[in-house]
């Protein structure tokens, strides 16, 4: 893991389904294997981004929630079909997804 | 969670005692909680330093291991008994502390 360029955290926290909302409830699981899985469809990136899930990041209440960094880029809502612009855009081009990053971090 | 300055990801990943070694049979639990009481005891701290626990980080022949970002500080081998020193120069005073810093990452 040493020289990471960028480094993707994906809260993978669960709680249960009738309390308050969790980014686990709310299908976090197949949206770190969708990043995961991008990463390794593109040898070019391997070792060099990296995807990692994390515990509770905060904005429960929007999740799924990822945190990128080093650039401190904050993504909410996220699902797995928006992998691959994430992919596209921000692992391979460097350009964050803006309409995934909520407004609070604008 | 936003507006965070400085982000502390602590490796939790669990293995079998046997198997290949892991920050959680090494003890991160508890490296996670010194941290977290580290920035609890310290007002100034908060909303500005996060400390979340994470899958795995990579180097697990020599965790516990911790990154740090925005600055992709690693460090391996930490305990809680480095926790002090760890809020007090990394933390307050924004200086890693280099003697828990890997050699691959110097």
């Amino acid at each position: 893991m040493p020289k990471v360029e960028r480094h993707f955290f994906v809260c993978t926290n669960a709680r249960p389904a009738e309390g308050k909302p969790s980014c686990g409830a709310r299908g976090s699981a197949a949206l770190l294997t969708a990043l995961q899985e991008g990463v390794g469809a593109h040898p070019e990136l391997w070792g060099k981004v990296a995807v990692t899930p994390a515990g509770c990041l905060g904005p429960c209440f929007e999740g799924p929630t990822i945190v990128v960094y080093p650039e401190a880029v904050w993504y909410t809502g996220v699902t797995p079909a928006d992998v691959p612009e994430i992919v596209e855009s921000h692992m391979r081009a460097g350009v964050p997804v803006a309409r995934l990053v909520p407004v609070w971090e604008e």
